[in-house]
């Protein structure tokens, strides 16, 4: 199978670093280019970038010549890594000139006629596109992936939506990595916790409502849940830890809530998409389980973790979720927001 | 003035340590007896016991013979810092032969007749001790502080119980001292979350009800407000921080719940007790704050710091709460209280 | 092919552990016998241990009988991962019940008539065997690999080799996983360092030696060369980062010593043995590098990274040496070990 | 008595918060005026600095007026917390305006005229200041203290400065509070070690060879002892640990070498000096330690603390040492320094 060729926005970066290393090897895509501010243009990846993740770049990428973040010679599908300072405006000039840009930015996320895509979870929410199109006079389009600590939980909360989902209280334990580089310093987090990322209450709460909500003539309308997200940043390298008490409509007893989440599963396992998890949500039985550092990197980092399901004495349940937040709640996001583009013609 | 002598229970284990370095330098009370298992009696303190805490143990402590836990040649005034494998029937047995006994142990914190105190909270807990001397017939008594983590949430809630508490939901990060020598193994824990405590939840929860419930005629009646605790553990040496969301009756503003904050004070600050923080709940106006690891010393590691006060959008407040775990959630939570009980003129 | 069953002596513990994990998925062995206490036999894997790694244990092992650790039913390659407490007789007992015994235990290392082996380095060293097995009247044989933080001293040495290794002063910083489990306590090594390993610097000293030694006629003479260690403990999961000065009789230039450290091969990769690394030593040109989190890793945790190479103003070069503890330290060193004797046709 | 009214230039950054929490309380000099850039002048300090130390500013602190750093206003004597970008400069400017400018900046330190003082070692290099007025036609002047590594290496070294120092090899494990703010991101040092600070090493070989070197005539002339540094970082908070290896021309015992270090104190010790610790070398006959975070608060930073001596197979004798390198190696030392020159009347 010829592969279809794609794009970084903002390779240099750390997140772009996380595209780079999650698209090596990728069967359906593979990363030609890389776009990256005039400052970077015309060097070499390995001159152009301080590589910052575990291990080192693959060799091909290294030797790859770094282009200007404009549109004119690029593939057609691009992921965007760009900060958010300069995400919009290059954003939109590549969905302008046709390209399909699938973007981990924040800056079109909470925009009505942008999906707010977890390919398990809303796939039909890609069906608001023509809408966003006609809308913006695109031929290209803009789709775009949560925040890292809102696929953890959004996740963890999919399998339960059945059973009316009206109010949950989330506290965040959010690794390191989630904050890019140089990120954190580690004069502040070593042997620390510090309480408080910036915006990411906020995030994790009108995001998580969009994502499970429900798409119909080109309006996507919120879940009717109230969410309220306690964020701290932790000394753990990569993973969101996240205990999450929730109030569901209909009781649903612990067996029913172990069989949600045991036959929870969407559009990218029936199609088996390359990056979808054969079991995207997995309850893990052991009474200390999930961890970050021992769970993260099973099953590709594409899958949720979950554990220590227990009655709530204020909602009615409790339990532990864990994701790995460059993987899943970044680059790999990204890329199966893509997978399950191409497998419905999008890409075309 | 003459100072008390005093005794520890439990000297050479980790708690026992936090002990001997509060009471160093004490005002009121001199450590002169140092009570272990039959192992250690008769060596002195520097051979019998691998000093875990930062530091060194003191001169004179290192040279101080250890004695078998025995009733007969101790102080009337002892701290239990036992293991709870063996401290409900020493406890008991010191009690008896006409001994106070101020304990960090959890064996005896539930019991009815037995007070579980924080001194700036229920200070009145204590009218309770003759009911226990007589039902047991013992000549000395049992007195208890709480869990380390229960005293964080405790006195992050006394200031609010005016506002008529309902409901509480708590997520900790707690520290690994928290869990004795060797406690935690490094292998499971750098770099990782522990998202469980064995019986933790269930001490938070309890716990909480009966520290701030109301003492009439003998009887202890726990406060009939719901709590649910999440435990964790993180890589932090010192300080349990804690995520609360609450629910209250009379529904106050941000500026009263502020000054709740500010004005909450108890017997120990009207006492001037030695070990009382001036300020015990301490609201911090920064962002980012309080840290465990920059403000767990403060106030020396007697005071509850606050943050991050906003509206929750499941239960009415939320906030951070932060204490020193082996100060104000152990050794210093039991030296206050027996200071409350000789400022009563209970010891004499 | 028909793979050879295997066996793994003390496979409950955290050694044992890392064998299960590296002979997941092995070409040419197949575990199919775990040996363990007396305590452990007739449960099942999942049963009889806690897992400690990071991820779960292949379910094929979980559902998998212990037996107890006696010679009998066991393959004839066994891999030990004995505690040294108990190793000495265990190992001799299967030595002389005709077992091949590959053991990871320090007891019999630098026993004269046993091969203390590093494939790479010295596997001529495996002729001694038959006057071992002479001496001791075994049918079987048992053969060692070294200390974790020798194995990436002597890794980094060897390829100085023929320049005449005269003096060395290494310091290593070890991490908390060469420890065991529970190992280092984390209120020990949380943010600090530990600069104290017990025995650990006379055996890098001695084993260094005997490795790098020759063979000739049924001996195995040392090195004549003197070497100093400084072990210390720091907080880092996977991985020791070893500081090297070394003088050197013949003088090498940087670009000799770079060439040397390039070309170095040995049995392992001429054979393509299925665990050797491509490239056993590999210098890093970046100024900060090799880390161990960033490296350990890389080439499934078989090679030794290298990097800083300058001169030295007291010996003549110092760099800067990684290896993997449990891998290229441990469990893959033993799994290289017996693919070596495999290869000679010494497990027939 | 009237205290000295000194004041800090680089007040905002780390360096110049580690002044201001060293001098608070201090008995002879009183921190009166915060020198930094235009763009901080005219504010509070409270607005013009972020803290990034344990705990929270002094509250006199707080509330003072940022002043911009140039001669005029200020105090006669200056601690310098300047970034070595631009102190060089700035405290030229100074010193030719009449002040006395004791820096912990790099930039004036191997300068032949400068002292490079460390009081318990070198007190009388000070001698050299008229020379360096003279040759800069200056009222003022400037003397630095050493880079923080290089403190607790010479410290470790001037006991043992009469046996005749040949040949030392050290290898650093040093602290990312030695990087300053922001500093060592935590993606990079996060359960990890870097083998590489640029230029440490190359400090830490002059440096010792300056500060353990002879004044005589207005020549500081260095000792002639081949040094060599191995520079790592690691995840620890406060305190750089160094093993080192020395060669020593009279061959002492180890009897001579403890009492080497136990008799070791100089003239801030014969004065008694505010912050001179009352042994300043401390040797500690536990197995495992000093260990940086249980050690390094001791005796209020300011002592060095030395362990393991033992007989080294390639020089002679090996050690560790330990030092607070924010306050030994840092805001102390500059400050013991003037307490060193105002007890020789330098600062009327």
């Amino acid at each position: 199978m010829q592969r279809v060729e794609v794009g970084v926005l903002g390779g240099t970066g750390m997140v772009g670093q996380h595209f780079i290393k999650f698209l090596d090897g990728h069967p359906w895509f593979e990363l030609t280019w890389l776009g990256a501010s005039a400052r970077s243009a015309g060097k070499k990846y390995a001159d152009a970038a301080t590589w910052h993740l575990n291990g080192i770049p693959p060799e091909r990428i290294s030797a790859m010549m770094v282009r200007e973040a404009m549109p004119g010679n690029a593939p057609k599908l691009l992921f965007s890594a760009m900060d958010s300072s300069v995400a919009t405006e290059i954003e939109q000039a590549f969905a302008q000139a046709g390209h399909v840009v699938v973007s981990n930015s924040r800056n079109h996320r909470m925009e009505r006629d942008v999906p707010l895509l977890v390919p398990e979870i809303n796939a039909e929410h890609l069906r608001i596109i023509p809408a966003q199109q006609k809308a913006r006079g695109w031929k290209g389009q803009i789709v775009t992936n949560p925040n890292c600590s809102t696929v953890v939980l959004t996740m963890a909360l999919a399998p339960l939506k059945a059973f009316g989902i009206r109010r949950v209280i989330a506290t965040t334990m959010q690794a390191i990595s989630g904050a890019g580089y140089p990120g954190v310093s580690s004069v502040d987090i070593n042997a620390n916790v510090v309480p408080y990322i910036g915006n990411e209450e906020e995030k994790m709460q009108e995001e998580t409502q969009k994502i499970l909500g429900s798409y119909e003539r080109d309006v996507i309308t919120p879940l009717d849940a109230k969410v309220s997200a306690h964020c701290n940043r932790v000394p753990v390298l990569d993973g969101h830890t996240v205990t999450i008490s929730v109030e569901l409509a209909t009781k649903p007893t612990h067996a029913q809530m172990l069989a949600a989440f045991a036959e929870f599963a969407g559009v990218p396992q029936e199609r088996k998409l390359p990056s979808a998890p054969a079991r995207p949500v997995q309850y893990m039985e052991q009474a200390d389980r999930p961890q970050p550092r021992k769970d993260v990197e099973r099953d590709r980092g594409m899958a949720v973790f979950l554990g220590r399901l227990r009655p709530c004495p204020v909602l009615d349940w409790k339990f532990i979720a864990l994701g790995h937040n460059t993987i899943r709640g970044a680059a790999g996001a990204a890329v199966l927001n893509a997978e399950l583009m191409h497998s419905e013609g999008l890409l075309d």
